[in-house]
């Protein structure tokens, strides 16, 4: 369905942070923009690791796509997958095989988990990069103890012990909001049952959480998760992951059920589809101005792209990056729909805050400033503020702030539901993920 | 696992309001309570339509049920589908193989649909009895949306007739909920479609909605959905559904692509594993006091039982008979430990409401005491006021309020996210479903 209109037409793949800010940034530009997303709703990522820990509801993280653009008439929205596209023809290929034509494309499909070749992860392994994974997660942590309540075999054998991989901000704060979850919430639902055998180990193979933060704000974040009962593992490495087990590197056996899986993420295999020239992580390696050397007509921003700074340090893959990227395409189209040539993009690092659990927080702000570092609450409180700004939607905005009122101040968290059916497990996975 | 426990141990199979209510009746009888039911939450079942429609998140109407008894002592709580019933050896036999032991059974397992023998509403239609179906009913009809939004085609051939079977209460409240929906909040997601082409389609088989009601508020509700929109079809019988049609009983044939069965319900086939003797609509009989005649021991209530009035008249299948047999039920075990007999049951008919859509409602209460009639605006205040007491939950009533006053003021539903995946539509009705 190729658009005959006068006006050229931008095709956005993808409704995450880059996509949606590439769309908004064409809001007076003299362009027709039409956004395709599988879903029909943009997915807070930030926030999933709240409800896959039954603190939100899932719901509150997403946002549909087409609410976004109400009040913006040059976009149209286009609920698909897109399985590949074809230069020759300028046209974006659905799985349901239809064409969709463009003049400029940019395409912004995220990223996916990375396994690094280890055994097992594809198989047994949960990640957090959708709402459909995180109810799997949040249902399959309920579901070892709903199990071990009327089986307390079950606890013997690692039923209750659930291990994340990967000391990033992902895996910290998982790790602070499971712990808290294992610890002031689930003993009062499972009278019947030892809910202190219940534990999270956090295993990560450099010998430091956080790394890409200061030393200091390292050292908060493993004295608060240790302090809260966590099992911080540094130095550790995964070799083989099974259904009731994983094999360390050094050989040894950790029983367990739950393998949450934020050790990393690479581009999209959409990358891939492109035919273009991929770097590190399966990124797609983009010129100065996000575009391709190949096909100028196209960009590629987001957790797929391979920017990097002036001193070609590759940029973070996080929704700031993301935000800017998304931005600075829709401004490269308008000037170059004016005859004007698109500047180079410069990321405008805002600094990088991570949640360890309640009330803990580290905020390492304004690099460029000289930098201000604050952890403990007033961290915590920096990020709830920012997160809640950040979250599309008013609605979405109320009832997470309530939520997070109401589990502040009762420790209690009402999302509590096994919302998953019980599917072979490797179902949960298929979407967006491939062996490297 | 038979418990060798001192106090006689009573099994309630299902978290419904019948359930619920007997658990919570035997608070302070000497007996240790399990409650078994395949989800870990209760449904609030009156409130799905909302969550069809968009107007609340599948969280707002769901309760965990260890939530509910965190302060009973004496109530556990077991995930697990019941297939049927050991009477010899006094064990429930969960699908699990496990079997549990019980000295008294309470069996609360509610209703499914009851296609009366019509070919194809088992593979075709929607029904509305849990939380699953809900979000399926609400994804289908957005993507009738997203589909037609680039195939036009697709409204030629009913793709945006909305057609309902089953002018009672519940097909009244889902035809005033979509047309809402159809009429206030789509028409600005879908700028680039005529969306004012979508119409609902009420088709009842008797002469009037609302049969149980006044001819008064027949009339209301009949008048306030015809004014809305809803092409009201009385006298209409379905003959025949298929998946892009319905054939009506004079050989008519009405084009869409879904159907809604609110046409009737009949008891949970649990009822027929129980080898007890069955009633109209597959109802259990029971005797006076609610118990088996075969099995004193054994209690049916809920939806599930066929109780009558004293002039014989069975009761309805509504929330209200439900929670007054649960607290009826743990009367009349707690009677018996003490040496008592059980009293009969009789029912104290509070009255019934409905809501036809937004500040319309129907409400006809205390019809012993001469009757209290009010419909319109106060009606729906009414409602919404009942509704929000009776559900379980206190975030989840901060939450439904808080939607309800943001969807009143603005029209907007925020919910409006298609969040099943696409499967075969026979998939999702296997659960609780069963030809007759």
């Amino acid at each position: 369905v190729t658009d005959t209109a006068a006006r050229p037409r931008v095709v956005v793949i993808g409704a995450g942070f880059a996509g949606l800010n590439a769309a908004k940034g064409l809001r007076n530009a003299p362009v027709d923009v039409l956004v395709i997303d599988q879903h029909n709703y943009h997915t807070f990522q930030p926030l999933l690791y709240q409800v896959a820990t039954a603190g939100l509801d899932a719901g509150d993280v997403a946002h549909q796509v087409r609410d976004v653009f109400r009040r913006q008439r040059n976009v149209r929205f286009r609920m698909g997958r897109v399985e590949r596209v074809d230069w020759e023809a300028r046209e974006v290929l659905l799985a349901s095989g239809d064409g969709i034509g463009f003049d400029c494309l940019v395409v912004a499909a995220g990223a996916v988990y990375h396994d690094f070749g280890i055994p097992g992860v594809f198989d047994h392994g949960f990640v957090l990069k959708s709402l459909h994974e995180a109810i799997a997660l949040r249902s399959h942590v309920l579901r070892q103890f709903e199990r071990a309540a009327h089986d307390p075999a079950h606890a013997d054998h690692g039923g209750l012990t659930f291990a994340i991989v990967g000391g990033g901000p992902t895996g910290v704060e998982m790790a602070g909001a499971l712990v808290e979850l294992l610890d002031r919430v689930l003993p009062s639902d499972y009278p019947e049952l030892d809910v202190s055998r219940a534990r999270v180990v956090l295993l990560e193979m450099a010998e430091a959480l956080l790394l890409p933060y200061g030393e200091r704000s390292r050292a908060y974040a493993e004295r608060v998760l240790r302090r809260r009962g966590v099992d911080v593992r540094l130095g550790a490495a995964v070799a083989e992951v099974h259904a009731d087990h994983v094999v360390l590197a050094g050989g040894e056996r950790l029983a367990t059920h739950t393998l949450i899986w934020a050790a990393g993420v690479r581009g999209h295999p959409l990358g891939e589809a492109l035919g273009t020239p991929l770097g590190r992580g399966a990124r797609v390696q983009v010129r100065s101005d996000l575009s391709l050397e190949d096909h100028p007509e196209a960009f590629v921003i987001g957790d797929m792209a391979l920017a990097s700074d002036p001193d070609r340090t590759p940029l973070p893959q996080v929704a700031q990056v993301a935000i800017q990227q998304g931005r600075h395409v829709a401004r490269v189209i308008a000037a170059r729909l004016r005859g004007e040539a698109g500047a180079p993009f410069r990321y405008q690092d805002p600094g990088q805050m991570a949640i360890i659990g309640r009330s803990a927080g580290v905020a390492e702000l304004a690099p460029r400033l000289g930098g201000l570092r604050f952890g403990g609450f007033l961290g915590w409180l920096a990020w709830l503020f920012l997160h809640l700004i950040y979250l599309p939607g008013h609605q979405n905005r109320v009832n997470a702030f309530a939520s997070w009122a109401y589990n502040f101040f009762t420790y209690d968290r009402h999302a509590r539901l096994i919302l998953d059916e019980e599917r072979p497990r490797r179902a949960r996975m298929t979407r967006g993920t491939m062996r490297s």
